[in-house]
């Protein structure tokens, strides 16, 4: 099975990260392509980015030539994954629903914690809408912008175990979710830590893209989700 | 005070339809400036047609010269209006938040008439972010696409009257929203068939930006609208 | 168009102050007749005393003589307005739902800074009937009470500035609501010590029921708000 | 023991019927007296009719001079049980959260029965905001106004019961609770009639407020409901 | 008539100990039969323990050999109570909702003080799913064990009063509901210490029950708790 | 891997149906055993069975010699989930919650047929627990108990297709979960009639199971699920 695997930001390294992580985790037979998209930010921490990220996403989407068995949308917070599976009749899977969802298995309540401030009710929103925000106890910020999480490994580290810590002692948090597709590969660390499970959301929707497509289930087109109706659309494209 | 109206497709004529609904209800002194989307669709049913409205009319603010006090984004039902925050200082306002928001002030419940049955479920969510779902009776759809809306109007006027009266009705809605830019001027006729308040997206964002306006109130910078962060950004462009 | 501006306690000098905020922010045109009730309390800061003062502003419109386009019941938390709206066809608004319906344009999430602790639940209670709740951050009170707001101005700014500061800082609000009648005319000093846009429901009222007249729109007398039955009924009278 | 049952309406006859109903339930050594308020409406169903019920019923008992050990509203829908909290100390109970309340040990959810529908959403407002609302399966009018429930017995009892059987099949009621203090009587036949349990207000409220006193129990003062402040008030009076 | 008072777990002193508090506020002709589950653990604390307490419950009850006219089950957080509703038509009362039922006629919102950390989730389930958990202000842990509190009286009083003015200063309780069968006899003391109303389980499900019945209502058969359907069950026993 | 599947009926033919289906779907290397419970009922559907299975499922994965890394419970609207999560540091996954939380991937709403009505209120109450019930769009009841659903399997599927349609067409469900473990295997012949994805529960469950154990997640340990206090437990056994 091929599964794209959807940065959010034109950063093509970071898409390499993402795509290596979910290597990591995907069953034998599945490929993982990683996606670019093709204009927006060199990091998405806003409204306005994340709105750019998702209509670039989707094009990247409808231009890959070739087949594929399910679509990763790898931003945290991310609008977009509604738009994307108007696109396709494959599952597509959105690494924030995905965290969340496999942490509510896990404990009583879960955490996510993020990178900047700013995207906090971004990712309170997109819970909300997708109706996993019940057991969110907290989105916490660490304060870290996206690029700089890899400036400093230790400092990344330090920051996201101190929320973490707060998020179990202060909001009860039982589980972390890690709130960046850049965290990737920091959820041991921040295990130990804490002392409670972290999911990390790159890796948790490879096994849930996996997972659907493994039960032969597909997007539901009746009615949300159905194709776009024909009609012309001028789409935009990179200058 | 000058008040960019920014239609959510492509079409000329209807942007024009919009911004003349707009200026009759305007204060005297209130310059109405109807924007069409640089890119998109003829009309706007989907979610990824309204992502793709959602960046243009934002590429279109970005591009706008001159000043402006307050803008409105005229789709029903559309994502985006977040990221507009982020763009400016000046109050933006969404014609699905400005009709849920002044029918509560006139009626225990309120329903949203809008086209096809795939826009519900968009409307719905949008409402559920912008806190304004609790008194919604419910979100109904007449069948008719956008286009459809104006090919024959007493056609359009029947179906919308049928479903209203059954929001009254069967799910007790005491005030009517009519959910699409498209439908003003409806209003009257709908309110004399169902015998309830109608309220119209576009002319009720007109009075709510020029309140905002006049009590000089601006949107929040401190947190979930701040500017976009300096960054390296592509920006997209119509073809 | 003439506004009824209903001050609910009975204090005179106040009810002066409210109307001046009011004509300070009202249209060309709009004439604002300010309204004292007949019995009542000297400041409303309990049940008790806030139902006396919805029967006496429902008393005293009864008893207006002469047209009016619109009603502004000018008490925070105040309980009545669905009384009010039985009583009249034209729109009744409310300076804690006004607040708080334009404070949701402007931000993520509001806070409502008020007088003393024992109004707070009053405020939740009456936003959450409204449907007002869900972005609503926090209602703070500021410890002071109706009557002390005016004996040191320099107290209650510090006062009021300290809660909207917390509101900010620890309950993540983004916009401030004041929530008092008396507050009117500490907006600009708030915000700019906050950073954060400051409403003020007096204010606000009036700018969305000249909205609701330009719009005409009126009170839905299709159910919840319909015309009184005829029957006997002894209204009370001040001793 | 002695419990004031506070009847909403001005007609006399209807305070006899329900204190003679609150007795055939209460206690050895229960007394109960009946109270009927100084002004307001013959019979009350709607906003504006509740309001001065609300006012007259807190004057009634301010002006009450004995010693009593708990009080009941008996107003279905009912404003202003709060305002009589802040007035005393002893155990306040409404019959609107008292037959909910009880209904809630009976059946995994409940229904009332009530008379105008206009008053549905009074009774579906004081149930969210008593909490009360979460397993409340519907409210249905039975479209008799409370004068005309005692005119023809017959249709009265053939309407409600048509409503109740409704809301077991339709809206999954397990439970009935009867919407008006003036269907005291008609229990045993609508129970028969639907098979399922039916709570009258004003019978569950005397056992409530037993409980209450019998265990000691008082109005918490500590904030919501503490003592009216000291204050100049003119209290409204009868012509 | 004659209440069956079912403790939840195996500690024969502590039925005697339950029943001993229910017959002291029970009515004059009410007889307490204090029932002792055949297995289960020493002290429930924790989900595994409550579900072998349910199940012991419920073949205790089913096992009682005379008639009883009201069941209580008198652990707090308990699971169970709509198994032993399936398994008699009397009322069921459990002492988690009696208390919390109760304490909301006494305040706007009412705190748990409960014994270990880890039954705090268990008890917002529970409120949850009884529909009496929005005016919960917080479920707080004292952090003793069941058996705990017996052990050191003095340390018991000081650990519940402790988290009782929390929950009054931080939470904003009105109320306080004492979380553990095994705090009976505490109440006056923590009234005392906190100046707000302090709600027993046991005693409050003892008076419930007894309205219940003295109003003839009985558990709804129409659906949830309807009898079992006749099939081979093999039931758990002691070894 | 090994993943325990524990039927919650006594009936064995069951078990192996289950675990069959299972089988089916599971990965290569993944060793699936199914588990009859000690004692409860041939077929669960009720509070009380439910809780009986509830221990019962623990007693045998208490009991069970030999590693595993999963457990899945296979009754649908089943208690007792939590209990387990108590009993093992391995992933346990609800057959409930996983048709849910994958359902939720693949339409904005879901729908659960399942089979007596008398079920319909346990399911919705698992769902409200676990954090799933806002996008449900209802519990739909096929009339069918657990038994007859094998007895004729085109009665069967036509009862289920005939709920299904009902969801899908008056309730707006884009997704239908299959709600019982016996209907395995009608999900091609639901989906074909209705022209949704259908979710199977034990199937969904397994892909669940494997997705965690895959990525090293355990249930957390710090609060809710922690491991039982050391104490004197009298475990039931079947007679």
């Amino acid at each position: 099975m091929r599964i794209l695997v959807a940065n959010v930001n034109t950063t093509t390294t970071m898409t390499e990260t993402i795509a290596a992580s979910a290597r990591a985790v995907a069953a034998p037979g599945t490929e993982i392509v990683g996606i670019t998209p093709p204009f927006g930010a060199e990091s998405v921490e806003g409204n306005h980015e994340f709105y750019l990220a998702a209509v670039a996403v989707q094009e990247a989407i409808r231009a890959y030539e070739g087949d594929y068995d399910a679509v990763i949308q790898a931003g945290y917070g991310e609008h977009g994954r509604e738009g994307l599976q108007e696109l396709t009749t494959v599952p597509v899977v959105d690494i924030t629903e995905a965290a969340a969802s496999l942490a509510q298995y896990l404990g009583h309540r879960y955490s996510v914690v993020t990178t900047l401030d700013r995207t906090v009710p971004l990712i309170e929103d997109r819970l909300l809408i997708a109706g996993l925000a019940q057991r969110c106890a907290s989105v916490r910020a660490s304060g870290l912008s996206v690029l700089e999480l890899e400036e400093d490994p230790e400092r990344t580290l330090k920051a996201i175990v101190a929320e973490s810590v707060r998020a179990v002692e202060e909001d009860r948090a039982e589980v972390i979710c890690l709130g960046c597709g850049g965290m990737a590969g920091l959820d041991a660390a921040v295990r130990e830590a804490t002392g409670v499970p972290v999911v990390d959301g790159v890796t948790a929707a490879v096994t849930v893209a996996e997972s659907l497509v493994r039960l032969g289930l597909t997007t539901s087109k009746s009615r949300t989700y159905a194709e776009p109706r024909p009609k012309r659309i001028v789409h935009p494209v990179a200058p």
